[in-house]
């Protein structure tokens, strides 16, 4: 291991090979404190050949990787097991903007680079990098990429993995592949990128990426509708598309406990109606004509959903302060239900067309089994992507409430299994999914994704306990932390 | 062999396995004509599990498979090789539209369904299929997602692999991965489906897909301007796309040599011009909103960019009619070419910013060594993809031509590596460029291809000697055949 040690140390200088307990703790475990796992060392590299070199001494002395970018993962991804054998290898220093190239509408990027300041690159171009997250001024590209990142703008320009057009990957070897490609057209083989987006590191670590660009939005009109049931709700988005099209960005559900606990735990939020709708959806038209009319496009469209009856209530913002305070509504929820206490969190998908299915049974289910479980529903309907959240009965003790999470994990994830669904809609698998996943998963698309890990990464070296890898023990966990 | 005719038979009954050499031939050689291979048999089942039942007879039996769709390939993809070993897979039979979900957005259609079928099914329930091509109404949407096929949309709804949540596969040992799931957002492990997507039915066999459905269009503007040179073409398109955004549909340029042979062999076309343009390029807006004023919206742009110098002459067509007299002058290429004589094809693509630099090197290079060669080029310049075609020089032989045909490759293909893009843009690899792109992908690169292949299909069964499979001899090829 020393020799290990000397050679990270080579490569990437003493200042950044961290071994000392207090050095490595903010690597050790995830932001939320849920995971808390040991290594070997962080090392920190600064370029390409850098990773390379690390990749390949690890490679030589049989020492696992675990590749980390902002540490802002839902699902303990990036945090080392608890047998210490591995060495964490940080991104974040990999964080220079390579080259924009306006005419091509694409972006290279080092996978360091905070999705911020990729976003900040492509507006000083005029441009558009459309992902948008919470976590974006500390998130890095890389782990975007990696756990295949959504958001609120999938809808309109689709996930992390639709949005690039090449990759640089370091193999488990130590191999460089250079994969960075600007083109919209390349029909010569295997469509490799694919592979590693999405596969969390234990594939391969990502270095760079060429990035599809938009164009600027300069039209935008937001609005808060307050629907009848969910039915209605997916009917709107319906009419919306068929008379709106592309220009509809956003179109994100609101249930009513999910309002309820933002107006009373974020001083700043406002209900534009007097009661708190039973549903409310969060619609946005953007497009890059300016002056385009879309609020008028989104009133005629509220109104005839009107005279539907798909609409109770509506609001349109008149102002960017007015369409802040809307989304503030919805934006605010993870933060009320961290304040309110403990959650039970599910972030599932199912066809648009079940989302109303879905909440209907799966609220039937959790209450026949469990009297006063509040449930928390809300999220991207527009691409049937639900936070379907179980907050502690007022009466219940928080151990009690923790201690049935796999009974409710069951009844949820066994309906969206019959719904045809994900149980891991945009958060990845980590260590929190992997062994959830196996009960779900066809023996067949097992096989195919162990042939593939057994393609690329032979001795297990790559991210060891995470998405499939059911083998080795995960961290050590932290219960007190479920509750942010 | 005759074991296996026998379950071949048992599986898809006597009239769907053909052996008479009469019978076979058409599945044997591709509508151009340029390949001529051998089988043992052809065989044509009609539901997923029969084209398990083939495959997993034929792997038993160790003979190789060639899945065929309309057999419209360019690239000979879908004909057998030579040595008659192999079955072919005729999957026409599958040709049922499974579902459609309006809600969701998504229609789950079996791989035998013509392309006109299902963009007639998604237009029957108000909704657009974009994939659009020459051959629409014969080639199958298995072999559409098979070779990823590419058209004239892509420019705003992206490559076949683009349209596509899921996948249904017949994999080499005949078992079935349904992966048949309609879902925007789905995190749980490797993106299987597009591993299968491009890979020219190497992995296995397609035999039914859900794709994406996107709102009908309503409104739609077409222009056809000529600029001076690729240079103001690409910057047009910058103009464009920043004030029109995703409505800028399509973007063809047409060289004037090319004009040229339209005008010349195509007895409906009419120049709008008085002289033929130098560079001229096709522009289309559309919207899924009615009445929204693309016209307005198209000549304002047209006016900004004639004030800049980037457009000596536009006409945008005022009836529906107008607009398909100018499509005429666009897609009667490939059949001006024909009837004027032999061509020597290249598809390629590079970054768009490229394209002009492309387009003045290849020219100059080509020119210097081949004195009164004519460049017909034309194509998807908003993809960065061009039809680089060479027109056999009036006073040259046909036989001298083709001849030159690897040293004009060369010369094309080796620039196209040096602006960073790709010999074969949207037509594969298939038997005519599987020994041509060896020399342009990385040892890297075509490693981690080969372990693919080695994990899905170690016996080397799925469609021998296409794609990157170079220990095979061809198909035997008919020179003759070039000049279509």
């Amino acid at each position: 291991m020393n020799e290990l040690l000397a050679a990270l140390v080579r490569t990437a200088g003493a200042d950044h090979v961290l071994t000392a307990p207090e050095d490595m703790a903010p690597f050790l475990t995830d932001w939320r404190g849920r995971y808390h796992g040991a290594a070997l060392a962080v090392v920190k590299p600064s370029t390409t050949a850098q990773v390379a070199e690390v990749v390949s001494a690890c490679a030589q002395a049989g020492v696992p990787i675990v590749p980390q970018g902002g540490n802002t993962g839902l699902c303990g991804g990036a945090t080392p097991l608890a047998d210490g054998r591995a060495v964490v290898l940080g991104l974040s220093r990999l964080d220079r903007i390579r080259a924009l190239d306006a005419d091509n509408d694409t972006l290279c990027v080092d996978a360091g680079c905070t999705l911020a300041a990729v976003q900040q690159a492509a507006a000083a171009a005029g441009r558009l990098f459309p992902l948008a997250l919470a976590s974006e001024g500390s998130c890095l590209i890389g782990g975007n990429l990696s756990t295949n990142a959504g958001g609120v703008q999938v809808l309109r320009y689709g996930n992390a993995r639709e949005l690039v057009l090449g990759l640089e990957v370091v193999l488990p070897d130590g191999r460089v592949w250079n994969g960075l490609r600007g083109l919209r057209k390349d029909n010569t083989g295997y469509d490799l990128k694919q592979l590693f987006i999405g596969a969390e590191g234990t594939l391969g670590v990502i270095t760079a990426a060429v990035l599809k660009l938009f164009p600027a939005i300069r039209s935008r009109a937001t609005a808060w509708v307050a629907v009848p049931d969910p039915r209605a709700a997916v009917r709107l988005l319906g009419l919306l598309r068929g008379d709106c099209g592309e220009r509809v960005s956003a179109f994100e559900i609101v249930g009513r406990s999910a309002l309820e606990l933002v107006l009373k735990h974020i001083p700043s939020a406002r209900n534009p109606f007097s009661q708190p709708a039973r549903w409310a959806v969060l619609v946005e038209l953007s497009d890059a004509a300016a002056d385009i009319g879309l609020e008028t496009m989104l009133q005629d469209v509220l109104s005839l959903a009107a005279e539907q009856g798909l609409v109770e209530d509506a609001v349109i913002a008149a102002s960017l302060a007015q369409a802040q305070a809307l989304w503030t509504l919805r934006e605010s929820i993870s933060e009320a239900q961290r304040i309110e206490g403990l959650s039970i969190k599910h972030d599932i998908a199912v066809p648009v067309s079940r989302i109303p299915e879905f909440l209907e049974r799966a609220g039937a289910a959790l209450r026949a089994v469990w009297p006063g479980v509040r449930i928390v529903a809300f999220g991207h309907i527009g691409d049937g992507n639900l936070h379907f959240n179980l907050s502690r009965p007022a009466a219940e003790d928080n151990a009690v409430f923790i201690e049935r999470t796999p009974e409710a994990n069951r009844i949820v994830h066994d309906l969206v299994a019959t719904l045809g669904g994900s149980i891991s809609a945009e958060h990845g698998l980590g260590q929190l999914k992997r062994d959830e996943i196996l009960r779900y998963k066809s023996v067949v698309e097992l096989d195919m994704m162990r042939a593939i890990k057994q393609a690329f990464d032979p001795r297990g070296l790559m991210n060891p306990g995470k998405l499939l890898d059911t083998e080795r023990p995960g961290a050590g966990t932290d219960p007190d932390a479920w509750m942010t």
